[in-house]
């Protein structure tokens, strides 16, 4: 090899060295929120609260309020028709 | 290798080829399967159904109806401390 | 309701319960060969393979030849650089 | 309702909202550094890396080196008596 494409080798390796470890860097930082979330969740069910039931409220909150409405809406027609009102 | 050694190999060769070939066999016809369900799904939603509330049914039914109850009430409990109902 | 639209929801029901059992129905299908597929990783395991590395032939297999050889070789070039290999 | 009662409800309920609120707080975080994740992938991707690839780099340094060494080690066994090799 020339000393230029040494040269060009060496960057491209520490451009690839930097964008996996930038990556690893943000997910090591995504999994200790995701601790964090299973850490306030464990927290409710110690003080009595339903972990299912409080993922369900999150879920909802974050919906559209005017699309859950009507999406509930559906649901409850499709209900009764079945018989499972 | 000695003979008895090429034939323990391609005992094990066979044996491994049709491991792998009844898993790809059953695969297939796992993916044929939900293929089935998605044109259920398409077929429903070209009637006019919501295919997200049809869903939800199928869930529904799959739970047991006392803890589905259950969970319900916990759900509006919740739901109505918090001002959504 | 008048006899008319008695009937009329009559048929959309029927028409409703048709969906959903033909949807459980299916699911339950597609649910036997999931634990048919388990089963026979299950008896694999139990004549000493690895189990990680047959689900890993298994996706290989299903994969193009020409990509995947394509995929490997970036893979390699891409551990190369970072000391992996 | 007696004064207690009300006042273990208002509690109860204060109790909830702040749950909830940390939940959907850590998940909007959560949420950011997904993006920056997505992000720094799609920044190599315009710089010409494959980004499948960087995702398998990703994975493989987050296993023991002498666990994945052995799952290599098992897998190419495997390969070799499929003729993938």
């Amino acid at each position: 090899m020339s000393k230029a494409e040494t040269r060009a080798g060496k960057i491209a390796k520490d451009q690839l060295q930097s964008i996996i470890e930038r990556i690893e860097r943000l997910l090591e930082e995504k999994k200790a929120i995701a601790d964090d979330v299973a850490a306030v969740y464990a927290e409710a069910k110690g003080n009595g609260y339903d972990t299912k039931a409080l993922k369900a409220i999150v879920r909802m909150r974050a919906q559209d309020p005017n699309e859950r409405a009507e999406f509930e809406t559906i649901l409850e027609t499709y209900m009764q028709a079945l018989g499972m009102l």
